[in-house]
């Protein structure tokens, strides 16, 4: 076994060992780390901020643009967002333990089932430091040992945080090796614990499409994935056009780099006429660039022409594709053929068409009246996420703490047998 | 592209293409499909003994042995048995369309958690025919597509089955392709298949552990996977000790050849001396090897040594491995650390224990006072099983029609925008 071996077996050892103890932690010594570690980031600041210039500092070696090198810098701003996202998730009901079904058998047996941590989480980032505190608070808090993986950027103040959180686990009883952070930049360490299924029992990625494809590929244990946002507003026949131009615009413009933004955006053929030159000249005032079909462009002269290719597209830009469609069957169809089964919303006043839309696209997130960018763990209520899942096997969409849990049948009898 | 290539990829569209259909289908189509499949086994039995003779005929040649063969005949008793349980899969409630959660947001978006399928699910099983007809009923009833493939030793029984229960989807307004049987006995088909996570969205291989071993190593898709039950009943210090005997009894006896039989039992030290003895003396006269410690072999002079191996090990036969426990400390260690996770028993009076015992040990089912043998879809109360999964991610234990679905967000608004 090389060092890296060895290192990397006994973090993924310590987890399992750790995970075995947090699950049976109450919620009160897991919100009392959580708010204790909150406590600690505000007083020792200084700390944090010292080791983050480390790793600025380092920066334009690792050829860091300026809005990559502004996204690393801790502020105290910044850290007291970090402190109170930690007070957050104390807020957030304990998941584990609920009772999330039951069943009371004619021989007596009352079963139930009941939530549990997954066990260990494998979190691989790739962004800002204050990732690390909440990916470690929301494992924490649903019972799972993590072990976290940050990017090499940040590789100090990842640790520094990560010294902070570790140093009050054992004050409240709780394992030391709940949180670990891969005191390694080797990237080769990634690949171990890949191989690990024995102690992680789930992988989480968060990054570029490369790094989950990569995780995906060589993962034994399962993995939550996320890939692309192919997102869509459809605007149906019966519609209020001022309303569908609002929701178009925002789900195209409030922010353009995440995957809940829209990409592409249907409208019904027999308001086509109306809409589209509203919606056009909107969109263009806004410095979004359209490519439609021969219909969007003869009612939005400016418009470019769209390849099939531009409806498979994640522009993560300001950048649209567009298409009348005869109906919303039509809609339908293209939305499952060429989205990505992430978030899509039909703007209309119908009730019938709402119901339709609903349940036959097959996506995450299906929306009636309103951006697409409600498509998130804090707009959907689950608090804070750790990811999104593209996946439809065990969690789709936010997860948030639930998504981070398995259950067990607990069965209390009275000497039943069979 | 080889044929076989050609055929599995259109087996597996056409899957996909059925699955949207599906996924909307009410309850009461796939209700009366389910009944009208049954009547039609009933009517025409007589075509299904033909067939079942055709591999009765074969079975000498794939070398089955008597039992095995007495396994694949399709009498009139089991064709009514395949016929009350499609029946009873029709009497379950419909899983799909259920709000599994719901958030009224502060900006008057309601979002609702409703239940869906998961789309495609490919199932792989060695064992009788019968198989065929109960998959294929739990995938649709839960508006999943499904792709059978079953063990060639049953090919002609398999597809009259099939033939049966397709030729009256469409009349129900049902997909054609809804459920598909693979009409080749060739082994490179499920090869073809596993790399398919365009299509398929679920592999689940019922059968020994090499087949679901192959199948994880191959899918590029999730797997539910079903690997040993190692199962223990724990023997309290506080105990009735009558009904421990009975459970012990029962959990090792009423059926050794299954996954929820047990492999072990602990006893506390302080009744070692009382129980052991008229334990010891009831298992053997059931015919149960015991293998035991020191101190099992001293109260129990009919035990064998166990080494460390038998801790770990599932007999499936009249064996059972036996140790004598300082403690539920080290009860429960011993069963998270030697057990697979699957089913473990506690006897015992005393609150604490059971409270301790149920939330400490890690296993899918955790059983106070009554047999490990309840480790059961149907004992559980959730109907007819897929199969049991012993994951921890998606699905863990019996896997009835709820483990076959997946959900997604469906948010109503009246124009919120970020």
């Amino acid at each position: 076994m090389t060092d890296l071996e060895t290192y990397t077996k006994k973090v993924a050892q310590q987890a399992k060992l750790a995970s075995r103890k947090l699950a049976v932690a109450t919620g009160e010594q897991k919100n009392a780390w959580l708010r204790l570690s909150a406590a600690r980031i505000r007083e020792r600041s200084g700390e944090l901020t010292e080791e983050n210039k480390k790793d600025l500092a380092k920066a334009p070696e690792y050829g860091l643009s300026d809005a990559q090198i502004d996204r690393l810098r801790l502020t105290d701003e910044r850290l007291e967002g970090i402190a109170s996202a930690l007070e957050e998730v104390a807020l957030l009901p304990d998941p584990i333990g609920e009772v999330i079904g039951s069943n009371s058998r004619p021989n007596g047996l009352m079963v139930t089932q009941v939530r549990v941590p997954l066990g260990v989480v494998f979190f691989i980032y790739e962004s800002r430091p204050n990732v690390t505190a909440d990916a470690a608070a929301l494992c924490a808090k649903s019972g799972n040992a993590v072990i976290l993986r940050g990017g090499k950027e940040a590789f100090h103040s990842n640790m520094a945080i990560y010294r902070l959180l570790t140093e009050t686990l054992e004050e409240q009883g709780l394992p030391k090796h709940a949180v670990q952070l891969v005191e390694t930049i080797d990237r080769d360490a990634v690949g171990h614990f890949l191989k690990m299924d024995e102690y992680i029992d789930v992988t989480i990625p968060r990054g570029g499409k490369s790094l989950i494809e990569r995780v995906a590929g060589e993962a034994t244990m399962p993995v939550i994935k996320h890939f692309d946002g192919i997102c869509h507003v459809y605007i149906d026949q019966n519609t209020d056009l001022e309303m569908a131009k609002d929701i178009l615009v925002n789900s195209k413009c409030q922010r353009t780099g995440v995957c809940n933004t829209a990409e592409s955006f249907l409208v019904h053929a027999a308001i086509a006429d109306e809409f589209l030159p509203i919606a056009g000249k909107t969109l263009i005032e806004n410095g979004v660039e359209i490519r439609g079909d021969e219909k969007v462009r003869a009612l939005i002269p400016l418009a470019i022409a769209a390849t099939d290719e531009d409806y498979r597209t994640e522009y993560l830009a300001l950048k649209i594709s567009a298409k009348v469609v005869d109906d919303i069957d039509a809609a339908i169809h293209h939305i499952n053929d060429y989205g990505s089964h992430h978030t899509d919303v039909i703007v209309t006043t119908n009730l019938n068409a709402a119901r339709q839309f609903t349940a036959e696209v097959d996506s995450s997130a299906v929306i009636v009246n309103a951006s697409t960018r409600f498509n998130d763990g804090g707009e959907f209520g689950l608090g804070a996420e750790i990811g999104i899942s593209t996946d439809k096997f065990h969690a789709r969409g936010p997860c948030g703490l639930k998504e981070l849990t398995s259950y067990k049948y607990i069965a209390y009898g009275d000497g039943q047998i069979r």
